[in-house]
């Protein structure tokens, strides 16, 4: 599997195909209907609800609801903490992505306080701490891992120093669910992601809320998912959810030690081919699939063009919607200059990639190297 | 197909299966990304765009977002209108659904006006216009079907009306997509609707805004869509979504006559049947499709829980979320009693609905009847 995107998204696994199909087929109906067979579609949609909040194994403390997606959740928990808590404070990591970053400036305005974080990308906790001392701050968002280097984010501390501030604590944990185990998530007051980054279908997330919050609505205009999200539930996508959640959190433990020793064996592999090239991030505890290179020479465009004719994807820049072509804020913050930026290049693995799909991105890499630097007939940086 | 609850949700309907399957098989790859699997997804978001707007008839005057479906939609133009409009009024139906008129309400609260219905269930566009010409109005929200009843609003002219004041205008097209023709919406500001009352998955909808309206943004944190609607494009649901309204549009026209004769042959065996019953919003335009029943004796939950033994589904009440026992607004509106609500039924075929089923409809209504009234021995209403 050449694809190294997953960051973005991932091929639809097969265990989620089959789930989708099976739902779509057999319980297309309404679940909220009073009819028998609207009455197994319910069956279904709990059954899905119970196995997903035993992969967070929360005890009832937290609610699990469906919805489209981690954009939609993260939207959906700044805009209403932001006016829930009305002149409170917010803190947001620098690093978070732009479904939380945008949200919290729509919605927190002037009340939002971005906190800094390391060389490495990793919040720091220091400076996150002072800023709860000043006070006033009601509501953070720290996401569990980047999208664009991988790095893991200390969350549980910086969650346990904002409640001890008296805050609530959002985590995005997109691209962390369905890669590292997903237990200790469940003592947050919100926590999002998107199922499409470990096979299930685009369209359906989830997010986890307080059973005690009964203020949080997601969408208005009916009584699905206990009133917390309106619409009609989407019950295949859920189920595909549900089946694609439970195979990769399954895996996620037992597989951990082999996919970082060739996450690791990938990036010795780059640094022998170019002794110049940097992991963004580098030191830091950082997911298994994920390795941000800033490349010592040729801007990343070119890299993963030439990396597309031999059929191996890569990313430039932020995750999503990279041609939009903004920089990103997430190199920035981690002290990154434009030049440096343009020549990052994200790598990102799946549940399918194997340590002959690591090895022969590296040989790939070494074969578009002597092209880029056989065309540009010189090491230097060429804009494209 | 002995389903009556289509203005619940519908089977998925087989083009749009084989339509999502190819997309999620063959196009799940992020079309934002550079790269050549990745723009092959994003000529296929292209097309499928240009295949919507085709339905629609739109003229480039108006562009076409894809979200997870009405809800979703009601809820970001209700949203977006009523901050961005500041003091300005909003006037909605009594009859809309509740995913616009609870965001109406939260969003706009005392800036909200409810226009009246007659008693058929049709706005009162004298009263409408009174209420324009009170000044303030800046936006005006008319749905184009009533979900409960089947009875089509005058949106048109209230649009024209509406657009006289200066108000911008936005229809929840829900129940009128798939099921009439199209080609009239493209001159709205705002229009919604899901793709699964006619056969596509659930969890995929649109949302038509004009061009020139580069304000709203239905989710923060991406460029997808044009800036308007955040989170990485749902292409299969999308794909499923345009198969399955392409059909449904090209047979709406054709097939309105014969399918407004089976309706009103139903209607016309119910009446010979029970010659007490009434239906609701009879002497107005209705969908073909749907029948809302005043039943002469017996509350609706009896009716529906004897006719799904005979695997006949019906719906009591409202459409979504009827489970949950809220009295309805939308017959509360028309002046029915709650006594004569609580014995209303509604009926709504499909596409795949034939003249056959309409009868044999009508023959389990008369064998329901007549068990009913065995067991209360009397023809009284017989509380559950």
């Amino acid at each position: 599997m050449p694809w190294f995107d997953h960051n973005a998204t991932a091929p639809l696994a097969p265990e989620a195909r089959a789930a989708w199909l099976d739902a779509a087929d057999s319980h297309w109906q309404n679940p909220s209907a009073p009819t028998s067979a609207s009455a197994r579609a319910h069956a279904k949609l709990d059954e899905c609800r119970a196995r997903v909040a035993a992969v967070f194994d929360e005890h009832e403390k937290q609610v699990v609801v469906f919805n489209s997606g981690a954009t939609e959740g993260n939207n959906a928990v700044l805009c209403s903490e932001a006016y829930k808590t009305g002149s409170g404070l917010a803190i947001v990591s620098a690093v978070e992505h732009a479904s939380v970053m945008e949200p919290a400036r729509r919605h927190f305005g002037d009340r939002l306080i971005v906190a800094p974080v390391d060389a490495r990308g990793r919040l720091d906790l220091a400076a996150f701490e002072a800023l709860l001392r000043r006070g006033g701050v009601t509501f953070v968002s720290v996401m569990a891992a980047n999208n664009e280097t991988g790095v893991l984010q200390p969350w549980m501390q910086a969650a346990r120093l904002a409640a001890s501030h008296g805050a609530k604590v959002h985590c995005d944990a997109t691209q962390w669910l369905g890669r590292l185990p997903a237990d200790s998530l469940a003592c947050l007051d919100y926590v999002t992601a998107s199922g499409h980054k470990f096979g299930a279908p685009k369209g359906v997330g989830v997010l986890l809320v307080r059973a005690c919050n009964r203020d949080f609505h997601g969408q208005f205009g009916g009584s699905q998912e206990n009133g917390r999200r309106a619409g009609t539930e989407d019950l295949a996508g859920i189920a595909a959810f549900t089946a694609a959640l439970e195979s990769a959190a399954a895996e996620a433990l037992p597989r951990l030690a082999e996919r970082l020793a060739w996450r690791d064996e990938f990036e010795a592999a780059m640094t022998a081919l170019m002794p110049d090239v940097e992991i963004n991030g580098a030191g830091a505890e950082r997911l298994w699939n994920c390795v941000s290179l800033k490349m010592p020479r040729h801007v990343s465009s070119r890299w993963v063009a030439r990396l597309d004719r031999r059929d191996f994807q890569v990313a430039v820049g932020s995750a999503c919607s990279s041609s939009a072509g903004k920089p990103s804020s997430v190199l920035a913050a981690m002290g990154l200059a434009e030049h440096e930026a343009r020549r990052t290049l994200r790598v990102s693995a799946g549940r399918a990639t194997t340590r002959a799909d690591w090895v022969a991105l590296a040989e790939a890499f070494a074969a578009v190297a002597a092209e880029l630097d056989g065309d540009s007939g010189a090491n230097l940086v060429v804009p494209v």
